[in-house]
């Protein structure tokens, strides 16, 4: 597309109310900079916070704000001094943009950063704006080259896959593990792969839907439960004292969490993926068992390491995507996502 | 005391129904088995559950039960093959006795033994009785022999020590680490002695009264807040996402783990060893600060170290005993106790 | 074959001096004892060590000696009192007795048991009699059952894997790694496809021989390079202060260690599985570059996990045997498998 | 001193050829930079190497440098911009200055910075100009206020005291850690220091002359050990496979390293500080014991704390200062400080 066309994008204006608008033009690129081409967007779990709730917890949507975070597509013009990338290229764009500078830059934690700018997130005013628009201005070191076999379809799932993947990180060492996944949409089957990646020799994957369920098996999980159909199917897991060492919460969901502790064993490692309002926990047990719940915030060096390990063919992500939509759809593309009985991972293109 | 005496003990028959009772003769010394004619018994907090309400969580009084597990005493008779004790030796016994086989055992997590007999204890039925004794049978391995200096009141601190010991390790490396501490009772007042030990460079504890913060800023604390009187006391380590890189929650006081989220770093550990019933925790806030919420349980190593620190004069327990009271005025002893505004640790002897 | 028939086995007289011999029969089981009809042993380094050398450092072999330790069979007898095996089952059979009770093994460090006795061994004396016999006893507790689609050749790949599996464990973490392996033999081929199963994004192999390279690049090494050709070829990973976060030694070899410092980036973990007499280092690099040289000494619990991972199809450790002879062959199978320029690794059959 | 007097520095020109000489005027103070008015300067092992030597290993020196990084003194003057400090403020002066924009700078591993500025070191050249100077320029961010009651000898503590605190990390955990020092000069003794500050239960150090010894003892080793007279000193710990969890090897001696593997457990962590040519090492005993060395190099954050934990009173590096001279007899200074029957710690004023 030419520098000076129009731009339009998904716009989010307030709860329920997602349009499809033409942004402002975009500004002369600075030194440093490119110009993405979008292709593809993939709409996350946040999105459809903002979509369905206008936020989440604290963090509300006070000015309009375009959403997305998930995105590949071309180099379509360079900024001064950029050498790294070619105009054609495709590559991943990360949305996160750490200061670099502040004290947990300074100590490799730049997802607490303490001015992150993050493509798409209403925890500072003004808002960040997101991508999914035709095309966006971006640093350089955002965007991550594909191997050549890659769609930007994958590319778009190098963001979600780089959660997993720093998930699976604060999980310490999963060679040989036994794992539990509860929740079954794209971050519990991604954190799936992950584990698998990671060396788990057995997987358990929870879910209340038996769409993702079904998936998350041809997947590689060795064993599916429908904790709506069976309530206690966790059970068989419970014996001297419980089985699994590792445990990814990829519901936001308190019963999902409480509801594996007998099937954990004791000195568990838990990696709380899900995000939800407050969890009701019994400490008792948490104590006894010496557990160890460990939350988990988006990632940093692990987008480049997502990217690396779809070009090398170490992880396949393509099966998790079950709908792509124009992007003038979008409000049909959030409303199919929010449906958790037919969607695991919704897409848009931009093209 | 001769081995044909009676032996009296401190027998809980139901909630706030305590006695002082003769036992049954102790029956002969098998091998490897030691008598230890009891000197001095701490009154720990799960003493105080079982004494106000007859047990905590699912774990209740159905027999009754000698209380009991912080205890130091005299060898007094050894049974055929003890070699390493001496008749006249003062020992710190420890009240735990995993099985060595099970699988946790050959992992080196005792603790969380699959046939553990914890002195004191109504988590198995029949209960394991306790050792608020004037003479109990134990193996030699329990009996941990004291150093010259040491008295037995310091002795029947190794238990609680221990306990916190093991919690400090959960911490992981505490060298220049600012530490909080929430709960000024003994556990909380013997975890700022620990991660001192280990090298904390500043030491913020709270309680919600002024006696036991007064013990801990004389033992060593580098500031106290009475979060009753100041309930914003925290609010100066929420500056840059928070200060504290390790948390020690030792009041068991759901207020005091969730009011302490704003003032902890991203990243922090917090080690739980306070007991209450459920915590209502608001998840998103640990997810999005990569917080890790550590059980932590009992000890195993942790007690012969307790002894030896204690010896080489490198912990001194001795301030946070604040009453000694005879065994046969037990109720008294276990009302001081529960008063927090008059008492830190109670002891009794059995001379 | 019948619990009375004579049993040959494949006995070390002195270096080089290989006999195929009758031994006295097998006294008759005790409780929890297992007779194993011997299928399939595979030649290890030690073994040859002790064919070649008479042993190697400071262990030497001082009275004939079963060899072998990488075994598989099937059950042919039961002692008193095994209820979790059946005569027919093929099993793995674990080389590693530790006792159980002696301080390491309460520390779940069984492989530095004060009193083990590992098969075919002349660490103590009398040495432990090895298991490349038609028939020998074991413990129940020593036989792992394969998975119905494994093969006995299969089953006596379980030892060299748990080995590897432990190495990787002491390696911490490998998601995302680069990884260098020097020696492709068998350890440190089966390391290779350990680090890929736990999830190395990038594994370089070293060695002085291609057909072991061509092996390890068939089974998914990124990039071989024969250092004896390109003396040089790890130069390419000295850029800004190294490349590889991962360093398993698997040749025995001082220059292969030293050769690779430049590649490795600061902090890199270096684990050392090849033993030779002495090396000689430069000290003053792994100071200024802070890495940890890791020891990594046989393996506990990951002799099931190998048992696990081949049986599960998460590792296929197949392609790695290059010769299969019967044991009244063991001259022969010897020679070949110290032959690096033919063989991997190389099993005998005794049907 | 005015900001237009001359500055006197201690200049090494070759090996034993060290000159106190006048510099050229200090260019006037940048933003964010400061002048320091030097008081006090310690010298180094490096110091040291530098003046007898000529360097060491690959580090030569190519051209006249001021030598000196343990220092303190008071800021002078503020550039603009400078907020945190004020004329008059004592500091202690970090040598260190790491690029903040480089790989490693970004993940919080400063001491590998590509681009580092370490005061006094011919590792790059033009060579980086030490601080044994009458007045320095410096960034703000180097200085680091001292405590109302640190002296300046103190403050030039710091820089030492952060190696050992770094090395101490480095061990990882040392709560209730049975520890061995070999080297008793004052990174040896800082090690203790800081080993006794982290926890360790148990301190011995050994060395080759008594005058380091005495000292070690008084400042709390709890047993010292001449290896030049005792040769077999550390054979009592050589039982059931050893004792010692950690060792600090301060002497920079391969007979010091290899002659107490038979005192260290399985397992052990030797963290390696001292530094020599090469170290020739039974690979054997590494595999089989699985120890772990780790290098250990300079500091980063660690110099922060060193402040913060001799001003907190909590480490007393004062009894380590053997001899104070005028930096006019550096000489002089430089050949007491070689002495190791004579000094530990050797500083120079330069009031």
């Amino acid at each position: 597309m030419s520098s000076t066309a129009p731009t339009r994008a998904v716009v989010l204006h307030a709860a329920k109310d997602l349009r499809v608008e033409t942004l402002a033009p975009l500004a002369a690129l600075k030194p440093g900079e490119v110009r993405v081409a979008m292709e593809v967007g993939g709409i996350c779990g946040s999105d459809l916070h903002y979509y369905q709730d206008g936020g989440f917890g604290v963090i509300r949507l006070k000015q309009p704000m375009v959403l997305g975070h998930e995105v590949a597509g071309r180099i379509d013009a360079l900024g001064a001094g950029v050498t790294t990338l070619a105009v054609g290229d495709r590559v991943a764009v990360s949305p996160s943009r750490p200061c670099g500078m502040c004290k947990y830059c300074q100590q490799g934690a730049q997802q607490h950063c303490l001015d992150m700018r993050f493509y798409g997130s209403a925890m500072r005013f003004p808002h960040i704006q997101g991508a999914f628009a035709q095309a966006i201005t971006a640093d350089a070191r955002q965007c991550h080259m594909l191997a050549p076999g890659l769609t930007a379809a994958e590319g778009a799932m190098a963001e979600p896959l780089a959660v997993c993947l720093h998930a699976g990180r604060r999980a310490g060492p999963l060679l040989g593990r036994r794992v539990l996944i509860t929740g079954a949409g794209p971050i519990g089957v991604l954190a799936s792969l992950v584990a698998r990646r990671a060396g788990a020799a057995e997987i358990v994957i929870t879910d209340v839907a038996d769409t993702p369920l079904v998936l998350a098996k041809k997947l590689g999980c060795d064993q599916t439960i429908n904790v709506a159909k069976q309530p206690d199917g966790l059970q068989e897991f419970a014996k001297d004292k419980g089985s699994f060492d590792v445990m990814f919460e990829a519901s936001g969901n308190e019963r999902a969490l409480t509801g594996a502790f007998d099937a954990l064993r004791p000195g568990a490692i838990i990696v709380q993926l899900g995000i939800g309002s407050t969890f009701t926990l019994p400490i008792n047990t948490l104590v006894a068992k010496e557990f160890e719940l460990r939350g988990t915030f988006r990632f940093h060096e692990e987008f480049a390491l997502a990217v690396q390990l779809m070009g090398a063919g170490l992880i396949d992500v393509k099966p998790l995507v079950t709908a792509t939509l124009p992007f003038t759809s979008a409000v049909e593309a959030f409303e199919l996502a929010a449906d958790k009985t037919k969607s695991v991972k919704v897409q848009m293109t931009f093209g």
